[in-house]
C-alpha cells in the first residue's frame, strides 16, 4: 500500500506548502514522498507516489481532487467510450516516469521500486460515478444495464494500463502492481464476467517487461478461485481474508502480499508483535511473501509504531 | 433485508408527511411501512420496519438520523459502558412491540413476520464512532487499543439485543434476524475474538423463544468457516459471496439466505432471470434457501422489476 502520506510529519510539511495535484505531477517533489518513508524505515522496496486517477487525467479526461477523485462528466454512453484518447505516458504523464527515473537515482540501500496502476474495473468505477462513493450504484448498474458499453470502456482502459506500465518499466520499476481497490463490489460471478478479463488483458500485455507482476484484490476472500489462474506472480491482499485460506485456494504457484490490518498499529507495542506474528504464521513460507499492511496506512497513525512493526518483521525473518 | 423504503411511491408519500424517526416510533405509521410491500409484491414474508438503532435510543443514548444514526456522545470510555443501562424494551421501545402487533392482526395472507435487531458488534460502531464512515477506523482502533473495554461493551449489547429480540417474539415476531453489517470491517481473527462471542451470548439466549433464528453476515465470505458452528438456523449473506462456497462451509446443518446484487435489478428482464437463476442454482436445495437480495434495495429501484423478480422465483419453485 502507498508508504508516504500524512501520518509522516515530513509528509504534513511538503503538503502545507503544495497541493496534492501538483506533488504528483512534479518529478522532484513526487520522489521526494516515495523516498521519505524509506529514510526514515528500514523497508524493503519503494513504491512511486502518484494517484491511480493520474493517467486517466492524463487522457484528458477533466478530473479534480477533492480530495477523492471527482470527473466532471462520468463516462456512460458508447459516443463517449469511442471519444477516449489511447494514453500515450511519454506524452501524456512525462512527470510520471521523471520521478521513477529519480527515485531509481536515489533510493536508499538499493531497494526496489514498485510502479503501480489501477486495476480497469476500479479505474471504471470512477469515471462512471463520477466521484467515489460508498456502494459506486452507478457502476455497479451500469455493469448490470449496460454490459457491452462496460465490455468496452473496460477493454480501453486495460491497454491504456498495460502502456503505463510498460512505460513505468521502460523508466526504471523493477515490478509492477495493479491495485483493484474495489473488486469488493463485485459479485464473484460479475468479477469473473467483467473485472478479470480486463485484468487478464493488461498482465498478458505486462509480461514482456520481464518484472514481477502483483494484482491487489481489495475485498476479495470470495474471488481468489477466480484469480488462482491469472498469470501473475504475487496476489495482494486486504485484511480481511484469511492468508492461511488465501494460500490453500491460490496454491504453489502465486506469492502473496499483505495483509495486516492498519488498525492493528494503533495495538500495545506487544500486542502489535502478535498481529504481525499472526500474518507471518498464516502466510507461511512457499512460495514467498512479502509482509505489508492489507490497506492504506491511516493518517492518525504513529510513525512510531511503523518503525518498530518493520522492525520486527525483519527480526522474525 | 429491509423491503420497505424510497424506491416504493407509496413509502415516499408518507415520508412527505413524516420524517423517519417519527415513523419508527408510530405503530400504525410503521406498521403500514412494513405491509406496503407486502401489498404490493407476493412475497412470502413480512420484515418489521424500524432502525437497528431504535433500542440504542431506547436505552437513553442521544443520537439523531441525519439520516444515518449520529451518536452525540461518542462511547469509548469504562465510565461510559458501565453507565449505559440494560434495555427494558416494554418500558423503552414499546412502540416497536405495538407495531408488531399491528403487522401480525394485518399481514396479508398470513405470511410470517420476521423481528430484528443490529449484531453487537454493528452497534458497537456506530456508537464507538459517532456516525457512519467508510472505514469506521475509531471503532476498529478501539477493539486493537481498548480490547477489554470493547469486550464489556459488546457484553453489555448482546444482553441488550437478547432482551430486545425476546420482546419482539413476545409480540408476535415468528422469526428473528440479527443484521451484522459491518461484519466486514474485521479480519477473521478479530470477528472471531470480539463479534463472534458477543453473537453467541445473544442467540444463545434468543433459543428460548423457539423460533427460528437468522444471522446476516455483511462481507462475511472469509467468516463462513467462523459461524459454521454459531447455534442458528440460517446465515444471510451478502451478493459478494458464492452461495456454493458458503454452503460447502457451512455443512448440512444451516440453510442459507439470499444473494442477488441489489444492482441486478437495473438488469434487462431476460437477464433479471439469469442472474436469479444462478443465485437459486448456487444455493442448491438442502438444507433450505431463502431467496433474498444480498443487502439493502436501493431507491432508484424500480418497482416492476422487484414484481417481476418476486414472481419469477416463485414459478421456478
Amino acid at each position: 500500500m502507498r508508504q508516504a502520506g500524512r501520518y509522516l510529519p515530513e509528509y504534513r510539511a511538503l503538503r502545507a506548502k503544495v497541493d496534492f495535484e501538483a506533488l504528483t505531477r512534479t518529478p522532484d517533489l513526487a520522489a521526494e514522498v516515495t523516498l521519505q518513508p524509506l529514510r526514515r524505515f528500514d523497508l524493503d522496496a519503494a513504491i512511486l507516489f502518484s494517484d491511480i486517477m493520474t493517467p486517466i487525467q492524463g487522457m484528458g479526461v477533466d478530473l479534480a481532487f477533492e480530495p477523492g477523485p471527482v470527473v466532471r462528466e462520468p463516462i456512460r454512453t458508447d459516443k463517449q467510450i469511442d471519444a477516449l484518447p489511447a494514453l500515450v505516458p511519454e506524452r501524456d504523464v512525462p512527470f510520471v516516469l521523471e520521478t521513477l527515473r529519480i527515485v531509481r537515482a536515489n533510493v536508499p540501500r538499493g531497494a526496489p521500486v514498485i510502479g503501480f496502476a489501477g486495476g480497469p474495473f476500479t479505474l471504471m468505477c470512477y469515471l462512471v460515478c463520477g466521484k467515489p462513493s460508498k456502494e459506486f450504484a452507478s457502476a455497479r448498474t451500469f455493469l448490470y444495464a449496460q454490459p457491452e458499453a462496460a465490455q468496452r470502456l473496460l477493454t480501453h482502459l486495460a491497454d491504456a494500463m498495460a502502456a503505463y506500465l510498460l512505460a513505468q518499466a521502460a523508466a526504471g520499476a523493477q515490478a509492477l502492481m495493479l491495485f483493484e481497490s474495489w473488486a469488493g463490489l463485485l459479485a464473484p460471478n460479475e468479477f469473473t464476467q467483467f473485472a478479470l478479463p480486463a485484468v487478464r488483458r493488461t498482465m498478458a500485455a505486462l509480461r514482456r517487461a520481464g518484472v514481477p507482476l502483483i494484482y491487489y484484490v481489495n475485498q476479495g476472500s470470495a474471488l481468489m478461485s477466480a484469480v488462482a489462474d491469472l498469470d501473475v506472480d504475487v496476489i495482494g491482499v486486504d485484511w480481511r481474508s484469511s492468508l492461511a485460506d488465501v494460500r490453500r485456494t491460490l496454491g504453489a504457484g502465486k506469492a502473496v502480499q499483505g495483509n495486516l490490518d492498519p488498525a492493528a498499529l494503533f495495538s500495545a507495542p506487544q500486542d502489535l508483535k502478535r498481529h504481525a506474528d499472526a500474518v507471518i504464521e498464516a502466510a507461511g513460507n512457499a512460495p514467498g511473501h512479502i509482509f505489508n499492511l492489507g490497506h492504506g496506512i491511516w493518517p492518525e497513525t504513529d510513525p512510531d509504531a511503523v518503525a518498530r512493526l518493520v522492525d520486527y518483521v525483519h527480526e522474525r525473518r
